[in-house]
């Protein structure tokens, strides 16, 4: 795909129901997925940008779970309006979405 | 886990036998994320250093693909000795392994 200018990383990581960590799969990572893919798909972002499904980033209590490189920043608790704030701020804008980053203590 | 110094990302995507584009996990890609996990468990690097299967990273056709960030360093045809390579010299010595790039043209 060539090498993007940030690339997404979305945990869809999946545990047993009664897992005490929980997982990304069960509070809606697959669901983040697919919306980064829908802003992909209609703002035509792929090639500038990427976006990829992973196992556990480790901040499974802060989840659904995104990690943006090349600047490492660790984002927590999306819903859809948190990707498109992502992918409006951080990916089209290069500027990192402060208030969705988990605690610095999580991801410091 | 906190953020690590360096992340590897091994792919470990599957598609079905006949699939013209292969895959990394047909290719060796969950022996690779595997033997990453026993150097850092042998060595103990966990925290400092992280790694993480995920899905396609778009370099199919040189799997197994492993991505190194915040460098976005693509490794291709990875073996155990290539890993070993990549744990010493990249990871613990913050030097790209060239030789174990993808071209240029596969992710440039």
């Amino acid at each position: 795909m060539g090498k993007p200018l940030k690339h997404v990383l979305v945990c869809t990581q999946t545990r047993p129901p009664d897992h005490p960590r929980g997982s990304c799969a069960a509070k809606g990572g697959m669901d983040v997925l697919q919306e980064f893919m829908r802003h992909f798909e209609q703002k035509q972002l792929w090639g500038r940008f990427a976006v990829t499904g992973c196992g556990c980033l480790g901040a499974c209590g802060n989840g659904p779970s995104v990690l943006v490189y090349p600047e490492g920043v660790m984002y927590g608790g999306l819903d859809k309006d948190g990707v498109a704030a992502i992918v409006e701020e951080h990916l089209l804008g290069d500027k990192p979405v402060e208030r969705l980053k988990v605690p610095a203590e999580v991801w410091g």
